[in-house]
């Protein structure tokens, strides 16, 4: 037995999330035009997918129906989009390029940027609502990426984000930070295929939930040293630039050293607690790895 | 038997919904404060709270648990604040005044603003989630609300409007834009009402929705005509702002008397809509009265 092409499994991920997308945002012909245009501009033909990923490979894992992976995999790219699409306004970070192209108020304008993520937001919850899955199941995913996503989560994590820009933080209010901003959105990926698997046996979801949680604050601190020292090239984006608006970030706070070591104990941690779900978890496994090598 | 107090009706729905949306919005106390303080200033102790009401009295005439239109009453009440907060910001209307206060924009700042427009969003569909209704009611709820305020209700029509911005359009053409924009919405508040009574006869759900279609018109047009006529001091806004930033509007597309004869024909056919529904929906006629003949 050969091993499994892990790169082309997600790649696969990859294309059944842009399909999902495609499906469910308007086409740019029907009226507003412009607004279903920059819409698809920031959702389709780019990004890692990485939040994708996770629901397929969790969903796949628990034997979940595809057709609700879709809905789930597509309303938390959607939200990620819309929250790129709206951090990268003048009054947020300012940013002009994103996943290697014009940002969207740039492609288009900042009313078109503010309406188009405002727009992707409600397509998310919509996606869920109109889940393949059980009424009881739908409510259960909105509530939790609606958790994930709000003040609690995501939106709070940028307020907080905001609100630090020039301040000294420490390592822990930093991971307390991060927890909201990136982590909650990945940990909700892999909590969304687990919602859509209510006979999950309790161990195995546990297990599920650990992994998700230092996943996803890995994520960010490795998004921080990345921000250092990752290619530009590779990424799409300048670098320096959280650096260079005086950002808090792991490294600024712990050193560089402490911020790889604090990113592998976390990978570690992650890899311990799938462990126990055996060779069936490997593509999990795989994207943990993925997620905390990657250079882009 | 005295004539029932519908203003008293009136302000006991707006307790109600007061009381429904502090309990659900986080307190300024909470990390991150900031935040939480402006989705707090935006939401609490201000307007009409014309949606809530279409919310209650659909739902007390159709005997809906009050629970639930509590939950559907701030969930639509969010999503109007925050296409207000939104709306507001410079790269939209650029407006400074709003309830007789500073804009949330104005009054904090654009990133918060922005993001408070988001959270306030996230809050309405998990309110919606956690009502206390049946999961199959919940979702629908959910389906009706994203309807209408995104790219095909709400979102969609504020897209349309600013891209009409001193073009000359027909006045079916701001009706389109005017149905989208503000319709949707005050349509959704009554037909959130109607998804919570399930068992509700056909031709009373015909009737429900035919009124809230042509009251949501209305309601447009009449805030037209206000822009031009109204009182600066109840508005708590300016008045010529839209002829000023060559907004399209009614009057300006039809004239001032085609303006109000088609609002006065829009609110004829509302009570029409509802007239077989009999004395029990006397609540629904006398808001139907209270929108078309506002001052503010």
């Amino acid at each position: 037995m050969t091993a499994p092409d892990r790169h082309a499994t997600l790649e696969a991920y990859r294309a059944r999330v842009e399909a999902a997308l495609e499906a469910r945002l308007p086409p740019a012909s029907e009226l507003p035009g412009r607004l279903h245009e920059a819409m698809r501009y920031c959702t389709l033909g780019g990004g890692k997918r990485i939040r994708p990923a996770l629901v397929y490979a969790t969903g796949e894992f628990l034997g979940v129906d595809p057709a609700a992976l879709d809905a789930a995999a597509a309303a938390v790219e959607m939200i990620h989009v819309y929250s790129l699409v709206h951090d990268d306004l003048p009054a947020m970070d300012d940013d002009d390029l994103r996943r290697g192209r014009p940002t969207c108020h740039r492609q288009f304008d900042e009313a078109t940027a503010i309406l188009a993520g405002d727009a992707l937001q409600v397509l998310a919850f919509e996606s869920l609502a109109e889940a393949p899955a059980r009424a009881e199941e739908r409510v259960a995913t909105i509530r939790l990426l609606a958790g994930a996503s709000g003040t609690r989560g995501m939106a709070g994590g940028q307020a907080i984000d905001l609100a630090a820009v020039g301040r000294v933080l420490s390592p822990a209010e930093i991971e307390v930070m991060h927890r909201r901003k990136t982590g909650a959105l990945l940990e909700a990926s892999v909590g969304l295929a687990v919602t859509l698997a209510p006979d999950i046996a309790p161990a195995t979801r546990a297990g599920l939930t650990r992994f998700a949680s230092a996943l996803g604050l890995a994520f960010q601190i490795v998004d921080d040293i990345l921000d250092v020292e990752g290619d530009p090239t590779l990424l799409g984006k300048a670098v320096g630039a959280d650096q260079a608006r005086h950002k808090p970030t792991y490294p600024a706070a712990a050193g560089m050293a402490a911020a790889r070591e604090r990113a592998a104990a976390l990978y570690a941690e992650a890899q311990a607690a799938i462990g126990p779900l055996g060779p069936r978890a490997g593509m999990l496994a795989w994207l943990g790895a993925f997620i905390v090598e990657r250079s882009s």
